[in-house]
């Protein structure tokens, strides 16, 4: 035993994480298969604290609750797993038993390595806990289901505090895939996050730092980087970028969201040489990432394109998904893919220089995706806790769970589309000019809440946009106009166009359909 | 016995095949099964001849053999099935056994049904028949590998000979994807074909036939459809079309596949209203098929599209595959995405319209294709025979088979590039102006055959490429300048472009690095 102890503490010879890389998450969650695999990569041997507490007992720790009793057993799991992750150092790979992390020496002795969460759905957890355990993994705590949940619930946040990344349930086999962005972790500066993101086309991951942008880091290494960006954003950051192949800007705007701008970026590429070997840097808001991402998309049929979202919308929402397009003028977004990104980049710094009405637009994503999110993250909005980091990370990982279960926007994915059906029209009508993505968006969310018949809800978001210096209402605009840009909406397969609205925050649903006179009362009743 | 006989021949109640499906093919290709898929589909029982058989028998086929001889098998066989036949209607699902269709009693009963053929790979068929055979299947000719095998090969042409339908080898449960195509076919035009394509993203129906684009016949029905042409052939064939929600032509030639043309087509997909549940039609050859795939790719990121190809070189090669996307002034198709057809239709008619120089270019796609299928096909190219629709259908099989085993282009689906890497430079270089597509492609097959240093077959193509009217040589053209353009090929990921070579006919290979004065030899020799 002590012999595997010291085997956590090899040294880095180059091709091992710099820091130590522990998986922690509830029982069930897979991670001593995880351990395992990511080991196997390194050509290490992972570290079970499970297994070797058996060993140390001599028996199960079904057994050992048994024979001492919980107590008894934390006290020695403690004990166990401080040694490991005091001697644990460059090149360890540890998956710890799920309830070590109660310990708070435990949770102290975590502190210098990187922590991986496994997260898993409850049903899961239960069903695995259950089959084919192994002896050393008989469950003494999954007896009971209603117990098992209350402590799944318990624990959930615990983990989550705790986590450096966190990988999303997924089957366990493509858990592997994110061992490279681990590893990248394990050397990327201290404090740095990771949410692994996975869609059906393609997983990715998204790294979240204050600074991270301009310290160097990069998702993926070993590549030429070419730069498309705004004239704004370029300005202020591409030259703490490090070194690049070539950039292009583009006017900053959305309505400068077009093919026109598309065919600069087009010819730019054409002109630097860059080919499928290189990669595509998007580094603004929305319009720069989706215009970059639609010409990663399609330039040669498809480069590799990273993202380093610049403003709040882009960071909570528009920077993941793998939504790619241009605007025609007569209706947004209506030419493009869907491209994932090779990774993202959120760093948190670049909102520093952002004017206050472009940090206010950002502020209708987030309410947005809170009221999809419901729980916890409402409740931080309802309590106007601050639009910090953590927000930003909740925001992320809700849109990450939606796309995971739906890239292609047939189902559940529609959701995210909440106030976005009268917020795109009312940019295309004004000509993507007077207001701003996240402007719209918030008269558009009103107009859903009042289809909604939510009147109260309607009047918190109305409030909690005013207090966010965003447009409750607009002036100059004819309604019946409004309706008839609606039409164009690209949900629309029938005759009408179908609406996501709100049952309850955490309750969103699509596939509405909404009266003409409704729709005409929802709207008429923005313009002032 | 007597009454399944009788339920084969059941009547048509509109949800029923219009004619009977019989599915033919190699023991092991799953004929038992898809029939029983697509009955299933239709709430019918399949019938199966190998099963009737030994009821009929009272014992297993190989206990038949074993007691009374093949001969004596064949003849019970013959009488059986062709009393299937006969009194097969519509409604009626049927499955032959492997060697039933060397009777020409019963080459002839399958004259007036669908005859759909299950390929099957032979190393697959020799796996399958030794796998649970079901006891009526247990195979007394598969004893033996080296006979089995030389009898798939002389079965072969049997099984294509008669095939209506040919479904290409793919994994049993993904044949029922096939189905309403199947169903369709049976109520099509009497000699409509069809080769069912697959790829990683999509599966769809190509039926070939004689005014088929003109006959009222749509792979998908019940859906608005809107069509992009060019000026020619919209005014050739438009009107025969049937009932359009709408259309949008572009000017001919490739120089307009731009995303000014694809912009000009999107705004009249805006104002025609479509949707993503209506379908798009491309009728026109290579230039407005990239250029219509492009736009159905990306508008709303993603609408159906039916290609209707009517120049050879669509017809052999362009229309399938996925393949979409428009030029760049400097370099050809550098912006597309892969979006696989809802559906193909091969009308041979079209072909009449065509301008010989046109018909001309379309024989350097044609001699590629038989480049890289060797066998069959380059024999009949060799034997001079003529450019038929049985050579326009065996040229479609070739590359939607290279299709399903690469769609992205990540390995063997290269091979297509043969000749195509010089061939783009010259006509980037030539403002894609001077040279049609298949002109320019002549031109890059001599200089891959010489870059193969197969001097004797660089002849033999040369004198066949003239023979059909194909340009050999190119005047005023700067070999250097050809050179550069080369440097954009897309398959460049490094400093070098890597090369499409041939072996032998049949022997096709991508990645080769070429030195720079072979090329230089390479491209000088073709101009004058």
């Amino acid at each position: 035993m002590e012999q595997i102890v010291q085997q956590a503490a090899r040294q880095d010879d180059g091709t091992r994480p710099a820091r130590a890389l522990v998986f922690i998450g509830f029982m069930g969650a897979g991670k001593s298969t995880a351990a395992r695999l990511l080991a196997e990569q390194l050509d290490l041997e992972a570290v079970d604290s499970d297994r070797l507490l058996c060993e140390r007992f001599g028996h199960s720790v079904a057994e050992e609750f048994a024979q001492h009793g919980e107590a008894s057993f934390r006290a020695a799991e403690e004990e166990l797993v401080c040694e490991l992750l005091e001697r644990a150092g460059p090149g360890s790979v540890i998956a710890l038993g799920g309830g070590s992390v109660t310990s708070k020496r435990v949770r102290a002795a975590l502190e210098p390595h990187v922590t991986v969460l496994l997260d898993v759905e409850v049903q899961d957890a239960w069903a695995r806990a259950h089959k084919h355990p192994e002896t050393h993994l008989e469950r003494p705590l999954a007896s009971d289901k209603d117990a098992f949940t209350a402590l799944y619930t318990e624990r959930r946040r615990l983990y989550e505090g705790l986590a450096d990344a966190i990988l999303p349930p997924t089957p366990r086999q493509s858990i592997a895939a994110a061992n490279p962005a681990l590893l990248n972790l394990a050397g990327a500066p201290s404090h740095t996050k990771l949410l692994w993101a996975s869609a059906a086309s393609g997983s990715y991951p998204v790294f979240f730092g204050e600074g991270l942008a301009r310290s160097g880091f990069w998702p993926v290494r070993m590549a030429r980087r070419f730069l498309i960006s705004d004239e704004t954003v370029a300005g202020l950051y591409m030259q703490d970028l490090g070194e690049l192949h070539g950039s292009v800007t583009i006017q900053p705007g959305e309505q400068h969201k077009t093919l026109s701008s598309a065919e600069t970026v087009f010819s730019a590429l054409v002109r630097a040489g860059i080919t499928r070997a290189d990669q595509l840097v998007a580094l603004g808001g929305g319009v720069v990432g989706d215009l970059a991402g639609f010409c990663a998309a399609t330039y040669q049929r498809g480069v590799p394109v990273i993202h380093i979202p610049s403003t709040l919308v882009a960071q909570v929402d528009s920077a993941y998904g793998g939504k790619t397009g241009v605007d025609l003028p007569e209706a947004k977004n209506y030419v493009g893919a869907y491209h994932q990104p090779t990774g993202v980049i959120v760093d948190f710094s670049l909102l520093k220089t952002l004017p206050a009405p472009e940090l206010a637009a950002g502020y209708s994503e987030v309410l947005k995706t809170a009221l999809i999110a419901g729980g916890d993250l409402w409740e931080r909005i309802c309590a106007e806790d601050p639009l910090d980091e953590r927000m930003i990370h909740a925001c992320a990982r809700t849109k990450l769970a939606i796309v995971a279960e739906d890239e292609r926007d047939t189902g559940r994915r529609q959701v995210l589309n909440l106030g976005h059906t009268v917020g795109h029209a009312l940019e295309a009508l004004t000509g993507y000019r007077r207001l701003r993505h996240g402007e719209a968006v918030a008269l558009g969310l009103l107009a859903a809440l009042r289809l909604s018949g939510l009147s109260d809800l309607r009047q918190q978001v109305s409030d909690l946009l005013s207090a966010h210096g965003l447009p409750v209402t607009i002036a100059a605009v004819d309604p019946h106009a409004v309706i008839a840009a609606v039409a164009h909406d690209k949900k629309r397969t029938g005759e009408r166009v179908p609406f996501v609205l709100v049952e309850r925050p955490g309750d969103v649903r699509g596939g509405y359909q909404v009266g003409d006179r409704e729709l005409l009362h929802a709207i008429s009743e923005l313009i002032t």
